[in-house]
């Protein structure tokens, strides 16, 4: 990739509803062969960033690039700072393979990475995103597929890495106040299991556990901080979003979002993606199932629960799929407040705590207990149990937020 | 559709590449629930301009709306006109029959209609219409679902009529040079032929008939003048873009475009669509086959001879395919003033007239007195060779330029 020209970025007041867009002066970009709806990278401080150009005389003057607000708010940039702006332009290896998977044709590992890659790191258009995104409408996917979609999703953006055990508990979603997480994750790292727990915001239910651990604490940390969190206290619950895990995955999800609907397929590599790219090597996935949760039935989840148990297998993980019974709320509370009360009354043992939560994360608690290989069956159970019932959990619980 | 504001046009100097943005102040569209990103009616003198929104507060004041370049260009806008900003979001009707299309069920007629709807009036954002474009490589679409696509495109944009015998010669191009059109139009017209011709600007061509003709006249014409020159000549050789004809094909071609692939049976749809709104009833489809053209063998151009003529019998027409051997270009010069020089030799019937061009352009136009019934087999081909012969296409030719 070769520099083009350098210039000073100008903060314009204006919003492009994260488009991303950069306005260039348009005789400037006339001289280096530039046309609006090309796009370009800027380049700052060794870090790349994708934009879709736009043209103006009176915005911008030569070496001068406008920006939107949006785009300051993404890559928090500042103004007047001089970046370099050179051409950017999909792989045309990742455009072949595009249209042989559009062809009905199976993709090899290499032909999938090429796409995620040139997807995560924005350079493939909506257009082309999209072609990729229907493409999982169409064809069912092989397992050896999924696997290597959920590999090359994972390896295409930042990668933790933690040593031994790091377990994890995920749920699908789709039923209100079913906030388990933050009962499981300090009753589980009272017990020395690591767990850097990621989530994301809420797409499905009133408040997810993003909302709800908001309540208490800070989300949002950098990679290192992370790291930091983890070795001082075995874990941390953080939002994802703040990391570039698996970035192809977003912009997956912003092609779906218009026709509010995703293959169940490509929800399994989503989230075996993110647990790759998080170094998770233990992982419990919890599938509601009830007529208004993301799984109506017993037929899709039984279908969904082999989906995950072969890509985690292959991605070096011990998966254990819990199919749940989703039929009504969990706990008395809906809302972030509501919920985080009565999660709060579960760790304090309040008279008054809500038991079909307490029984649910418990339970939970103990299938990671016994997939990490710590007690099996009821022994698991009542050694999730006690660590309420003593406090530790409790304990930990304020730790956390202290450290948070 | 309600009216939710009135604001003043002003014309902001940027481009932005034809996504045909709109800027609105940001307190205003907060004021109306309106986001960036969003899709807005702007109506003024009874038409509707369906625009993208993107906000900013020192662009535009208060009851002021910012239109870029494009905007004014394709619209041939006035500053500081008034115009009113309502809300428009596709019609969920149309959202659920891309769902059931992309589950891999077929259609209804109404359900293909309402999703050509909100593609051709721009309510469908790129991402919805290229959903609707990647079926068309995944599913064979039946012949019934090809005819129901070609009438719902072509009944969704402006339609013209003309009474009588109508006739039309399209050539799915490909090869350089092969510039029949302006040879067969004077020809045949001046056999009393009505034919309204239109094309599009060259796509696989150096030069198609619209850079060509545009060398000797104007293309560009509303549908009142159109329909004044086909009273006049009998004729026309206008440029399509100019009319809003079929304006779902457009969006389409659009998100076909980056992966410059269109599926063989949507050509057939995006063709007869267009015949369709030009009140086209009698079609010669000219398919030049060979290893550089668009149709690469045979066993390609004979099953698209039988969708071409099923799609228009179903939608009225008599259709007449020939498939054509194209494995050089035709005539000697490439290039829309070379080529024009050539028609006018043949046309002129000039010592130095390329043989292979007029033996083409004479022997489909023989093709076209057959299926308007005026003559058969060999006297078809003495009377078309005669019109040149006898330098009555010349004639009419130089009446064309007239007018045009």
């Amino acid at each position: 990739m070769q520099d083009v020209f350098h210039a000073k970025t100008k903060l314009l007041d204006y919003v492009d509803g994260e488009e991303l867009v950069i306005i260039i002066n348009e005789e400037q970009a006339w001289d280096h062969g530039i046309s609006a709806m090309d796009k370009v990278v800027m380049k700052y401080k060794d870090t790349d960033y994708v934009l879709d150009v736009s043209l103006s005389n009176k915005l911008v003057k030569r070496n001068e690039v406008g920006l939107s607000e949006d785009v300051y708010k993404k890559y928090n940039l500042g103004a007047d700072v001089i970046v370099s702006i050179s051409f950017t332009q999909t792989n045309g290896k990742a455009i072949d393979a595009l249209k042989k998977a559009l062809g009905g044709k199976k993709l090899n590992y290499e032909e999938t990475k090429t796409i995620m890659d040139d997807i995560g790191h924005n350079r493939f258009t909506d257009i082309l995103t999209t072609y990729y995104g229907a493409i999982g409408f169409f064809k069912k996917a092989s397992d050896k597929e999924l696997f290597e979609m959920a590999k090359a999703m994972g390896e295409t953006g930042e990668m933790l890495h933690f040593d031994g055990v790091v377990a994890d508990k995920h749920c699908m979603g789709g039923v209100p106040g079913n906030e388990t997480t933050m009962i499981m994750i300090p009753l589980l790292t009272s017990l020395g299991i690591k767990m850097p727990k990621t989530f994301s915001k809420a797409i499905t239910t009133p408040a997810a556990t993003g909302e709800c651990v908001n309540v208490l604490m800070d989300i949002s940390f950098s990679k290192k901080q992370i790291e930091n969190l983890v070795k001082k206290n075995n874990c941390c619950l953080v939002w994802g979003g703040g990391l570039s895990l698996a970035p192809a995955d977003e912009k997956l999800i912003k092609v779906a979002y218009p026709l509010s609907m995703q293959s169940y397929s490509r929800t399994v590599v989503s989230i075996m993606a993110k647990k790759y790219a998080m170094g998770i090597n233990h992982s419990l996935i919890d599938i509601p199932m009830g007529p208004t949760a993301k799984v109506p039935d017993m037929k899709t989840a039984k279908w969904l629960k082999k989906r995950y148990e072969y890509v985690g297998k292959k991605l070096g993980m011990k998966v254990h799929v819990e199919i749940t019974k989703a039929d009504q709320p969990i706990g008395a509370g809906i809302g972030a407040v509501l919920q985080v009360r009565e999660v709060l009354r579960v760790l304090q043992q309040h008279e008054l705590r809500p038991m079909d939560l307490q029984n649910k994360a418990v339970y939970l608690a103990s299938k990671i207990i016994e997939l990490v290989g710590l007690a099996k069956g009821k022994k698991a159970y009542e050694l999730a149990f006690n660590q309420l019932k003593s406090g530790a959990a409790w304990k930990k619980m304020q730790e956390i937020i202290k450290a948070q």
